[in-house]
């Protein structure tokens, strides 16, 4: 059960610098409700708050005497560049900050004999950054030594830490802020997440999934006109999403010309008659062709009784449900007699490996300041996120502690199902 | 000063009918607040507060037995043909409304000798007229008589009329909607907000304008390709924004590249030392090129005594503040001796002509579904919005009775004016 | 050896028909010279040369007693919808042909039960087509058989029959041209040569191929942000081309960001110190990422005694030169202890099913209207190509008689080699 | 009248040197005929005929104690960066040339008080500047004094200089040889004509015309939207084009919604039975919409007795054909009566800034490639250009004899005809 505490922002201490912006500050003691739905009946909880980012009229740090770094973390997404570009802006030309370094291939720059020094980030050299993928700084998975890391920060005087990654980056980032606590260090940790499928629970989006889904739209097109093509032609597209359907679901209603779109979250059978191959049949021989999408940790329960490990970062490995339903499809055209020809689409990195949208590169630069005003107020331990279209300071140990799923009886799974036309159910309940 | 009567949104009566969604439906009552924000010292206002829009679990019509018509008016905007196609799907699809007819050509089209009878609007027929940019009902600017209007659509037995379009046009709306009411006729008119500017108050960002953004940046890129291209080079781009500045400001975030960005909201003098002239003096003789974004409706001032009547709309013209800047830019050049080559860019009807891009076919779509939802549940006088990420009904006359501008402190500014690094003033206070 | 009867076109009879068009006729006899080169010591040969597409001043059939049908065969391709689109402009619009029949799904539409009926194309039906990949007439494999298929036509008084289609699909038109031949039944059968591989011999470019480019550039600019984005990143890229790199070529130099490009027709190790493994650990030591792209084709030696059977169409199956690199990379790293981490991507068909380009647009719309004057002069048996920029005809035994290859020492690889800076030779000699 | 004289390329001398290459060499003597098509009762002339062009067995200058220079004049075009890539990585990569300067802002770099040195372009300082459009060496218009600029190059021992420009940078570039050659220094001059219109004679294809027509396309796409969004609605775009229709031509191909096409090659009348407001009023009653498409140079006779003036590099100002057909067509709707609504689009640069395309970004490689093949073998005075697909030398004097310009009979107006349904003449004849 949630308590006003885990909603509570850990700050560095008293706050004796004035800020040197010309700005509407955020008042002290500003928040987000958890749940700003008001309802007949329902208990509304101002204690289930975020606090919201933004500029603070009053600093912990004297900008010009504080360094910051700034590292990377797991898989690229779309705007890293971005994230990093606009960190960098905010704080030299905004509080004029002396010095943001980059450190090299994620947290593996944060020791001393990584052979990779951490590179000085001027305005100039980050320029021009935001207009490629991937990250100018390069990235690794993996934690690194808590304790290594701060020394190496102390070292430099560095006195904010920026981390952008996903959960487990966030995880490390709350482990390097406690051994600065424990040390007494004054050292603000600010993540900002990064996730390519959206997964970040108390955080509404994260950056980089509209331009997935404006690359996944680009593949699932092809896969139509290729399905269109063909009598019986189908069109199958595998897409990220390991544990949450929500690129497969939001790339479906933006393309609109998806039959079938299979998500993790949602269960289906592939057999019977309610299945999915008799469903897929039934498309086919109504309209000629079918587009369908699935995620790629969607029908795990189809591989029952196998098991493909683990990879670095400890996750277990998936079972591919791409060439699975690949395979199950033409099996079941050859044994039906029923003529279905399928074309198959693993899009994988190229989703993820763009730049940054138009959208994207908006929402890159708010979450990079927001980022900037919470350390330099002395904030730590956190999290920028958007709550309700509001910027918001999420302690990482709250965001830690579960994982958002597409809901099926929600409005966004319901609109794939209208969208679609596909059965709400496949298989058995 | 605001009431809670200010958001009470019509309904048509009683909802007899049990919906046929299998879906988690919006409870009674439930709400967002206007201002979701929790302050020390500032009353929460529960009473302020929109109606959620979303689907209901008993309806006003039956939907078998219910006709529903679109009408689109006033300018072309990214994203118009796929709330028209969303909201066939949704009517037809979801709850199975037996026709949809399209209005041709505006207002126009509830005219009985418009001699452009409604289209039949079936899945089939809009099945990919997303991929187009405008719409394939026709537009067209002006009111209508709201007597004939009600009659043309009383005579054709349609009992949902969806109006997307302006404030012209949800005027419009509502001059039906009483006409209607007056004459006991049971009509649910229900508009989706259409303005390129975004500037319509009580609704956070309006379809299209991802678009908008995505298609100026493109147009700002060159101009930043030509200003960089030669010695003292400025690539000058005049955008939409008659009286908000918010494609010029997002443009300018979107693309990193902007250093000027003047909007309807912000007056600045060209002349004397603190002037925009000078201020692009120093920045062309400190790296050598410039980039400078003007909204259509900055700087009116600077054309005092000047009156360029009226449109058929009835909307002043404007001074063309691009030709203005243009003029005077290669003045100063020639009066100073500052050597200055000007490119000038007027995108004009390219930034709202394109198709919608992911982000607005995802919005367009919820946009479309939650204004059938209302419709049926016999909500009327409405218009479905946007706040704080949730989707809301808000009566007309509540978005009629303001105008969205950007502020000059605000975040979204302030965020331009560190972007690039123009001065916060120019010219006399 | 090449005689000059090789490049004779087949004619139907006299041309007793002047031709509608007010335009500059293609005289008599115009030929474009297979080798125009003019060498010293080298004899030119005007007796091998190519019939010069275009329009004729006398006609063998009366264009408005004629009806024509379109067909499209093999894999789909960008630019199909465009050439269909022209053909029935050029067809209707320019010479007053009163039908264009679509036939359903290749060569079975032309089988009287095939239960898919011709489609009649006006020009309104494809007026918009040209914004869509893939076909709208659907496509299929493999052969039919040619008296059915003359009798089909001759049923419906065809007498102009455009092939879409590979060399398969040329064969079949040959065929087809032979029976009509034999029956006496004047039939024009003229073919559009279609291959995403661009190797058809006699012909420079076929449409398609620089929408394919652009496709792959897109792809490969991914892989280069994620071979960045780590240490010892390796982005690679599978590309179509079976027999013929010319995709992967050219995708080369259009991206700039290619490391080692493997096709087909130059043969490479993977092992010892000259061989492909090697060369890459030498470019990550010394830059840090690399980005490989490779045709499915090259490198089919190292399969060595494995047989994978042969597909529909009864071409051998090629083993997945992109796991098997994949791989072997992988190990590599694991045995020698080098780091490399590795990013695969297999776009598949995503690399032909988007629309036509700009380029392939015009190109498209050249060769249809060339396909269109050949047909209505009486000419069959022939392919209309592209030589030295000409549009020419080429008779389909001629095209049929070989295949195109990148040449190890011609421009084009070369150019690869100092784009990529790859070895030239990787392995023993 | 041509005698094989003016297809002749000066050298420098005797080529002492042998090619570091390993590459096809283009045997001495090779040439490519002006009119390689062959025809009864026309004389074939070997003896005009272009030198191919491509990597020769034997060179003029050591690559090792050679350097070399390029620069780049007049408007921005697309490719401009690939060229100048590709030359270093030729230079650098292909032959060992130990330096190549990039000369700044046109002729101007070549001042020696100029207060721009030379940059020294290293394959990492251009390693991804083909991804950006513009030229990053600037450029400006207007020729320099020959004398002083020899001495510059002199004075920095370079002796290949590359000329990227239009007709009046090659009249400087010759003028830069002749002045060389009187002083007896050996210089390479070689250029690589740019000319957004492409109307360069002797020259098929330039650089950065497909991306042009690209860039084009997106605007009329956007044109035909705006036109079918309302009742006879006119989309009225504006393209480059001073004295060539080129662009207009292509861009109408491409896109295949225009129904209108006006270039200077072609006059028209506006009023009359047969003018152009007629043929509109026409398609409008007919169709409802139209698109209208206009070069620069149209209709310049429109504005007898109107002199506009000269620019800076002495050409004459046009009248603005967009704005008069713009005013004349709403005068035609006031004073007949029949309702037109326009919609004006004036891309102006936007046309030509892009970053080039796949395709432009393979010939600008393949031009550069060439240019320096040619200045290593002492070839000078010449351009590299393209004929019948094949990379030729020709002479800069024989290029600037002349200019290219649409046929009106020609395939490509023909093409364009059908593709508009436009009346072939409109106005008196």
């Amino acid at each position: 059960m949630l308590t006003s505490a885990d909603f509570q922002v850990e700050e560095l201490g008293d706050r004796r610098v004035a800020s040197p912006l010309a700005i509407r500050f955020v008042p002290e003691g500003a928040r987000i409700p958890l749940d700003a739905e008001l309802q007949p009946g329902k208990e509304f909880r101002p204690d289930l708050s975020f606090e919201r980012a933004g500029p603070r009229e009053r600093l912990y740090f004297d900008p010009t005497q504080v360094s910051a770094a700034v590292v990377t973390c797991g898989g690229i997404c779309p705007g890293l560049n971005n994230v990093i570009r606009a960190i960098v802006m905010q704080a030299v030309h905004g509080y004029g900050v002396q010095a943001v370094w980059g450190l090299r291939y994620g947290y593996r720059g944060l020791e001393e004999d990584s052979g990779h020094p951490p590179l000085l980030l001027t305005p100039q050299v980050v320029s021009e950054i935001h207009e490629q993928g991937g990250t100018i700084l390069g990235t690794s998975r993996g934690p690194g030594d808590p304790a290594a890391m701060v020394r190496f920060l102390a070292k430099r005087n560095i006195g904010m830490l920026f981390t952008i990654g996903g959960d487990g980056t966030q995880r490390g980032a709350l482990a390097i802020h406690r051994e600065a606590r424990r040390l007494g260090y004054p050292l603000a940790v600010v993540g900002v997440p990064k996730t390519i499928d959206n997964d970040i629970p108390y955080v509404w989006t994260t950056f980089g999934f509209s331009t997935a889904i404006e690359q996944a739209r680009g593949v699932i097109d092809c896969a139509h006109n290729e399905a269109r093509g063909v009598r019986h032609g189908v069109g199958l597209v595998k897409l990220m999403g390991r544990e949450a359907g929500f690129i497969a679901a939001a790339a479906t209603l933006a393309s609109g010309e998806v039959n079938f779109t299979l998500i993790p979250e949602v269960p289906f059978a592939l057999d019977g008659e309610d299945g999915f191959l008799e469903a897929l049949r039934r498309r086919l021989a109504d309209r000629g062709h079918a587009v369908v999408v699935v995620a790629e940790g969607a029908g795990q329960d189809l591989f029952q009784g196998q098991d493909f490990g683990r990879d670095l970062s400890g996750n277990a490995r998936l079972g591919d449900i791409g060439l699975l339903l690949a395979d199950r499809i033409r099996a079941y055209s050859r044994s039906t007699g029923f003529p279905i020809e399928l074309k198959y689409f693993d899009p994988s990195y190229y989703i993820r490996s763009a730049p940054a949208n138009t959208h994207d590169a908006i929402f890159c630069d708010q979450l990079a300041r927001n980022a900037v005003h919470a350390a330099l107020a002395g904030k730590t331990g956190l999290i920028v996120g958007l709550w309700y279209n509001m910027m918001t300071h999420v302690p990482i140990a709250l965001a830690g502690s579960a994982k958002k799923r597409v809901s099926a009886r929600g409005e966004l799974w319901q609109a794939v199902l209208k969208v679609t036309g596909q059965p709400a159910r496949m298989g058995p309940e």
